[in-house]
């Protein structure tokens, strides 16, 4: 059987568990507490010299890590990812969008906000690096927006594996802070990825 | 004819430029100022929403944005993207670890120092941001360093993609400050990169 090793809270991990139950493969989640550095063991190390979740143990024991390379993987010749090849070019361009302008923002304000922000609330430069992030995160939001102003979704015009890697942070991007008043093709595309049949919710923990 | 819209600095761009020249691909070079904007016109929004360089523009006018995806779109049904499923989604890890963990350290701390801290440099603020970007270069470059150790490439034990996508900024990684002397196996990595047939320079600028 398929191993998850993940965090509940973390979108990155959550992408992968959606798509897990999406395509009805069975799998073993394993928690480890990146707050605590269980990431960080010599141990987790042999399975991700980068020291993240998520990361994919297949049955005979190769490791696979980086969510985006995870979704790949899962979704090869199933209908997640599209068969034809500019199409699937499409899915990775949003994928990587995602993982460079998007969550680079968006998830880690979300981060400080939920873990370390009662530590550094009073430092100017938390305070202004935080800024920051807000406002690329708008400017990924703007870019989502004007895409989806016209597109059901974000690659081969239909649900794919490019929208599951930009579901997982928008979602809760207002635990970030982040306000999608303004993004309102960004919140009807909300709808219609949650309205996808075998849809989970990224606190569900039990996939037996 | 296929159209690379580039900047001539950019190790992103550099990536795409490299894998045609190596696949022998004639393409047309644009290159666009990203200082003076040049990526953020209506037009420019038009081939990529997110303002970005590099951008692939095929014959038919269809565009492509994100080195990762242009990478994996050129390299598919060549030696350059493994056939393997597994060696393929490894080649993808790599090349999203770069993106996320390596690319906004090490090619950032490399744009600040060339292009903006005659302006930034008494800011204690950027001070900060510059020394949080350095230490987590080193930190990828360790990865590489552990991976490299014992790995002559990053995927499926030969160049491919994922070794393009980490030598752009790896090896101009001095012009962000970055001494690669304690990282011996990444050294040697560079140097067997660059003695692969039809290597190009990053400032290579005519390809026809």
């Amino acid at each position: 059987m398929l191993t998850l090793y993940d965090y509940l809270e973390s979108g990155n991990g959550y992408k992968c568990r959606l798509l897990l139950a999406q395509l009805g493969l069975p799998f073993r989640l394993v928690l480890k507490d990146i707050l605590k550095g269980e990431t960080r063991t010599e141990e987790f190390l042999r399975l991700n010299p980068n020291g993240r979740i998520p990361v994919l143990v297949l049955e005979d024991g190769r490791a696979l890590a980086e969510s985006g390379a995870i979704l790949c993987y899962l979704a090869e010749g199933t209908p997640f990812l599209p068969e034809d090849r500019f199409a699937r070019a499409q899915a990775l361009q949003w994928i990587f969008f995602e993982q460079y302008s998007h969550e680079p923002n968006i998830a880690v304000a979300r981060f400080w906000r939920h873990f370390v922000w009662a530590e550094r609330k009073d430092d100017p430069y938390w305070q202004r690096a935080l800024d920051e992030r807000m406002q690329r995160g708008h400017q990924a939001l703007e870019v989502m927006q004007r895409h989806l102003t016209g597109h059901d979704f974000f690659a081969a015009g239909r649900y794919s594996i490019a929208d599951i890697a930009l579901y997982a942070y928008t979602h809760v991007a207002d635990e970030g802070g982040f306000d999608l008043a303004a993004y309102p093709a960004v919140r009807a595309w909300l709808d219609r990825v949650a309205d996808q049949p075998g849809h989970v919710l990224i606190t569900q923990a039990d996939f037996s």
